[in-house]
């Protein structure tokens, strides 16, 4: 059967490996198995939220408030807006997929940076979109600036911070250059990490409110699966002027969020303590990182994230050093597939990371 | 800003109100909403399942199994095929929107019945297709016929049986027609409601692999939000031949079902008894219905499935019959949007039923 032509371009999205296939496959105890390849929040999720979630389970029969008034009214109170400017959806994901076939079909410019989460790619691609990259690896918005001004775009990915990388451009930057772009393009500062780059520096501080203020062609994504350690329930949200909203709801399925996820992220809210007592321990932590990279003679990416990329250098392929920590149980990510000799690790618990420098100091030395 | 010009004849859909909203706006109490408007098992979800959701709570900071391998696995066993002919999505709903953007592009044709599931034409606009409709209300398969031959289709539905007005063609006149449908056309067959149907009567059951054995072209919709009583946590599948399933995986969004909803599946396969009983005893109480129709004079479609369309004839409007409901807490489907002077309610338990019963007679009565 013949398809869309489009379809043959598209590649399919290769997700953090699961606990469950390292149990399969390597034989490790599911409780032996770390796993800091999907930047998810390593201290769990709140107590508060797990305890909420125990008590409505019986109502999984019932189809989720499609209208989410209440998390739309939460949301919008945190961020000091109406709920007219607030979508919610499957993971920021899904509305990064609705920017894109909200504005793009074939032949419309999308401008990014030249390593950055890679489904901008993949969904620009499946509406046929002309990808425009960068060429520095990291955010450069001098080099945005250029090439903008050279191509034009529909829609211009900000990573703020930057995923897979953990660097950050500072907000008066970020202003600058939107300055320059045209109320036609759609500007998505994509905030999965702002939590913790906020917290580590306040020059990074996006506010949501005030970016769509400023610049009316300008929608700020946000997530729970990261600091609020809702990964695995799929919710992320949208803040924007309401034209930009009622559109991207045109594209919206029905009942894209779950019943039990509706409310886990209203509960999640409630409870800000436990997300900052996260992030705190989260760059007490990535310390250890980064001076064992260092002790290493590996360069790092100083990171305003959960995570940090280290650079294998001319010594170790990181394809090999990630499946050698994978048969050990421990799941970090290969930037291979992001044209990086590097690996991505989620800084984990204390524990969890003394487990890592022990089995990477293993597996380095083994690869000599 | 200007957007994609497809999305101005997209209409946004209008789901079933939630419990909340009748709680807010008519000041019912919670426990005395009796929701029966959007055709979910109102036995509730099997304890076994809320038991382990209760268990597995904690895991909902771990991103999904983006394999899905579990899931994959028992519906490939239960289904008598292979994993690689199974793809899961959030509700069979998202499986029909990656079928039309697999097909579709401005100019594609969709062949459905003039009333039937509002997401298929809903999906279709968005890709840009044209929507062709049989005349008849309910699945007329010679008018399906006779429009394919005048027009063909990229993309034929057959809603079996149908939603929202409960009737379902036999298997063997679907086989008759399907066999004059050429390669090239994706045929899609929704089975929501099949565990209903084919309990009912034998003559309607579709086996997916008997289907896509026999109609290489054709592809076999399953959900969890009914019979499976998992309407709040958004689980559907599709099965077909691997080419086409491979395709459609082009157009999954990775982490498209939640950690807790792969559960909960994977479980309430385990319980089909509980399924079981659920159905019969929605046919149990649906004759109560027809009875209670056939008392008033009112019409009604004899159902295949877990509602009953019951048509308010020329002495009522449907509109102002469930809008009179709804203020006492009592929640059923209009179908006006559908074309229909009629209201569309879920088979509830025995004693909603009865309140049901109680409420619309003070009704009816009130507007005579």
């Amino acid at each position: 059967m013949k398809f869309n032509e489009v379809l043959e371009n598209v590649s399919i999205y290769e997700a953090g490996k699961p606990i469950e296939l390292v149990v399969r496959e390597y034989g490790v105890k599911p409780e032996n198995v770390i796993k800091l390849a999907s930047n998810e929040n390593p201290y769990g999720t709140s107590p508060k939220v797990i305890a909420k979630i125990q008590e409505i389970a019986k109502n999984m029969f019932v189809y989720p408030d499609d209208s989410m008034f209440e998390l739309k009214e939460a949301l919008a109170k945190k961020f000091e807006v109406e709920s007219e400017n607030v979508i919610i959806g499957s993971g920021s994901d899904q509305i990064i997929e609705f920017c894109i076939h909200a504005k793009c079909q074939k032949g419309s410019k999308i401008l990014m940076a030249k390593t950055t989460f890679a489904m901008y790619e993949i969904y620009g691609k499946q509406a046929g979109a002309t990808i425009i990259k960068t060429d520095s690896e990291q955010h450069n918005l001098e080099e945005f600036s250029k090439l903008y001004k050279e191509h034009g775009a529909d829609v211009i990915f900000l990573c703020i911070p930057n995923n897979p990388l953990g660097e950050c451009v500072d907000k008066d930057d970020v202003y600058a250059f939107l300055q320059t772009v045209s109320p036609e393009t759609l500007i998505v500062v994509d905030g999965a990490y702002q939590e913790y780059a906020s917290f580590k520096d306040e020059k990074k501080r996006i506010v949501p409110k005030d970016l769509m203020t400023k610049f009316p062609n300008a929608i700020y994504l946000g997530t729970f699966s990261k600091a609020y350690a809702l990964g695995g329930m799929r919710v992320g949200y949208g803040i924007a002027q309401a034209d930009i909203i009622q559109t991207l709801y045109k594209l919206r399925a029905p009942f894209n969020i779950t019943t039990l996820t509706l409310a886990a992220a209203i509960e999640a809210l409630k409870d800000e303590d436990f997300v900052k007592s996260c992030i705190a321990k989260n760059f007490e932590e990535m310390t250890r990182y980064e001076e064992y990279a260092t002790k290493k003679g590996f360069e790092y990416i100083p990171s305003y994230t959960n995570f940090i990329t280290i650079k294998m250098g001319d010594k170790f392929v990181s394809k090999v050093v990630a499946q050698k920590l994978l048969e050990r149980g421990v799941i970090v990510r290969d930037l291979t597939g992001y044209g990086q000799n590097a690996i991505r690790i989620t800084i984990g618990r204390n524990e969890q990371n003394t487990k890592v420098f022990e089995q990477l100091d293993e597996v380095l030395e083994n690869l000599k």
